[in-house]
């Protein structure tokens, strides 16, 4: 017997964690480096530092002592707390994942991925589909191929879901969206017809250095701690969370368009609660963190939208808004702020969407990914499939593909599988809410006093806090009972009703 | 026979120096991101990450098998080029040291200067030198008993000078500085005495935002490649140069002193330059980069101050200056600028001082280190030496230990032995300035045609491209002849003398 006792393989395990957190925390450190601060041209360098490092954390995992030490754990798991099952079940799966990946094929994926970034914004920027067309085709493949590595015993697609979302598939997925289509599609039809609301004055210039003291502000109102999170810029807004005291959220400033930046920063905002929130005790393990992605979502969107997109919410940091903006906002009021930032227009951009067709661009992308996986689509024909659906889904011509099929960075970063969350997310929040609100009463008086701190300790409480020691399923469950649709629908309705008065 | 042949014995060294290249890039990364974007309270992951990398680094080297390559290599001197001699050589030296620092204690220190960046950064804010000095103790004895692992067979502040510069010693230095003395003393004495230039529109407001403008402005009439160096911002500026295509520097804007930022971001250039003009087949090898610090600072200092700081400099870039501060510089002149920014001023801030007092600043650090060292000064007396060595010589009294000696970061870093290279650089510049103009002419001529480009041609010529292939005494030999201080002190004596009419 290799482990003297129960301990002395715990201490292994420990050790395994340690330094994967410390690999992981490099190879992060080093991509948000890529997307902040680094020089255009210093891929090269980070692509070799990122195969070496990557390298050393495949030969970590996929060590074959770690069988051993699995084995030893497993047959030892009634003297084991929740903590330590759940990380043996994550390394499980883990090492049972990379003992099907050739490590060559593993460490050059990532370097793939390292050299894809570079390649995306510079054809997005210069609308040039063609030149990221062959990197997003060998990322396909290595998606398909890996699918069957992560879980031999699903499809491809359902597979690549499970990723993001343990126990996700595609028959969950269709019946969801199809009940989002049959409660969305009239209601955003039925808007359609009403007046449009008038939201010129967010296009008016707003100076970037005003925009970055007003994301100040709003993460003071979100509450989070500048000593454990900061906020950078870069081409695609994102979060990267290393342990409760370190996590990183980034905007992009568009000086005709307050309103992109500002739902960023709470929608990233919402992320970085989540990660800053875990147990502390968790940091360094694997079960610091978020979960899942529609978990992830769950809280970026809430805040986004949910609290974010709130009359009240509007309400309370108007005057705020006026002062950092005084000739940009001096005739417009709360009111006409909150019904702004609500119009509700099908567009080309996703994250600039409005939350009622929000879904829909989840839904292009989820056909879209779909159909990548089971072959049924080309890279190459992928412009023309997007602008169809665009057409048919919500009734844009698209103008090219940089406000096409280039607009977003997941391909680029091999997630397929990842967009689907934003529409899950988005309704977890929702059930959240109901659930939230029978323990602290309405939401909409607390954050009319400013009391978001309470709703946030509301999801610490129930969210946050667990890290990634339940399934996202399971974690969800505790919280909020079995997952339904309908909340979400009922919320978008009730909202959306109220406000174009259908 | 571990090796079959030399090529096999090549490749061995080639893989660990590729190896050793990824660790420090990464390690380099987490240093710069420290600086620059992490939030404050997250050092302790990072100081967990950088134990890890660290041990692995110190692992590479102290491999025992190397002792095996490098006596296989050391007996095929004859088979091997300039290039595979010199990382033979560096491999050597880091091997031998490092048999002599237990790895615990290496690690401990990596870690302890981590921790030690932060610490002192609020002791500065805070004018607290009490909460430094328990961890400044400790890095003075680290460095003290680290000297005698580096080098037993010197003493221990020369052994700590040799790290910054192979061949340096306190005779060396003693007597350079004493040359310094004897021409600069009289000459700051006689400028005391004459009517004192008006300096005061270079504290007007100059907004920040400007200010950033003008930092790329300035990259840009020096020839930095935007694609391949980056600028960003940190208490204290620096330089991180990881390849020839990934260059970082930083600088520090303050509203109300224009010069302070720009003459940073030229200094830090100058750096950058360097980092930048090394030969590409030497990335990734241990042949990349500066070869030390005094020839790293003569090139920054170069463009500080014997290009920044001339006549034609200042007429170069004054009317884009005042594009950028119509209002603060609308009454302002060329000839005005160029003699603000030579404002000779015994002062209490070295990054801060004039060309001239400079040179004085680094002695109080010089004798303050040797005493330091040899144990003649204990850390909790430091403050007071400090101050009666700044009135000794620079006749400033000092008000506070944050603008004393918390000023600086290198000690926080370990940087013991540092601090002589930027007058030693500097003087290696005046006499690269003699040997530049006999082979393009006068620079002057060229700075007020704006062809920078051919000065930063002879540089890249006679030391960038080079790289750490020679010793610094033999690169500095090679292109300027024999080392001769005189060639500053008269730079020095017939700038100011013009300039102040004397």
């Amino acid at each position: 017997m290799k482990y003297r006792d129960i301990s002395d393989a715990l201490a292994k395990l420990d050790q395994i964690e340690a330094t994967a957190a410390a690999y992981y925390h490099a190879i992060g450190i080093l991509t948000t480096d890529a997307a902040t601060a680094a020089p255009s041209d210093s891929y090269e360098g980070r692509g070799r530092t990122m195969e070496v490092l990557s390298g050393v954390v495949y030969n970590l995992v996929a060590d074959p002592e770690n069988q051993e030490l699995l084995s030893y754990l497993e047959t030892h798991k009634q003297e084991l707390n929740q903590f330590r099952l759940r990380q043996v079940e994550l390394l499980r799966k883990q090492v049972d994942q990379l003992s099907r990946i050739p490590q060559e094929e593993y460490v050059a994926y990532t370097v793939l991925l390292n050299q894809a970034d570079s390649v995306w914004c510079k054809a997005k920027n210069e609308n040039d589909f063609a030149s990221f067309a062959p990197i997003l085709e060998q990322i396909v493949e290595y998606n398909r191929k890996f699918a069957g590595y992560y879980n031999p015993n699903l499809c491809t697609y359902d597979a690549l879901l499970n990723e993001y979302e343990e126990g996700l598939n595609m028959q969950t997925l269709d019946e969801f969206f199809s009940q989002l289509r049959t409660a969305l599609v009239p209601l955003i039809h039925a808007i359609g017809q009403k007046e449009q609301i008038d939201d010129s004055f967010l296009k008016r210039s707003y100076p970037i250095e005003q925009q970055k003291k007003f994301s100040d502000y709003l993460m003071e109102v979100m509450g989070i701690d500048p000593a454990r999170c900061t906020l950078a810029e870069t081409e695609h807004p994102f979060t990267n969370g290393f342990n409760s005291r370190d996590v990183r959220i980034t905007t992009h400033y568009y000086e005709n368009d307050v309103a992109n930046s500002m739902y960023s920063v709470i929608h990233e905002g919402g992320h970085a609660l989540y990660e800053l929130g875990g147990d502390q005790s968790y940091d360094f393990t694997s079960i610091q963190g978020g979960v899942s992605m529609s978990i992830h979502e769950s809280q970026s969107r809430f805040y986004e939208n949910i609290i974010g997109r709130s009359r009240e919410f509007v309400e309370l940091i108007f005057p705020k808004m006026q002062e950092f903006f005084p000739e940009q906002l001096k005739d417009v009021t709360a009111e006409q702020m909150y019904r702004g930032v609500n119009k509700v227009q099908p567009s080309l951009i996703r994250t600039e969407a409005d939350e009622l067709t929000y879904c829909m661009h989840i839904m292009v992308r989820y056909e879209l990914e779909k159909q990548l996986m089971d072959g049924t689509l080309q890279v190459k024909d992928l412009p023309q499939a997007w602008n169809k659906m665009y057409q048919e889904y919500l009734g844009v011509e698209v103008p090219n593909d940089s406000q096409g099929c280039l607009q977003d960075t997941h391909w680029s970063g091999g997630m397929f599988g990842y967009f689907p969350s934003y529409a899950l997310g988005s309704a977890y929040g929702a059930q959240m809410k109901v659930f939230m609100e029978r323990d602290i009463g309405p939401i909409a008086d607390l954050i009319s006093k400013g009391e978001l701190s309470k709703i946030t300790d509301w999801l610490r409480e129930h969210i946050h806090r667990y890290g990634q020691l339940y399934k996202p399923g399971q974690l969800f469950q505790m919280s909020c009972g079995q997952f339904d649709a309908k909340y979400y629908t009922d919320y978008l309705t009730e909202k959306y009703t109220k406000l174009y008065n259908l």
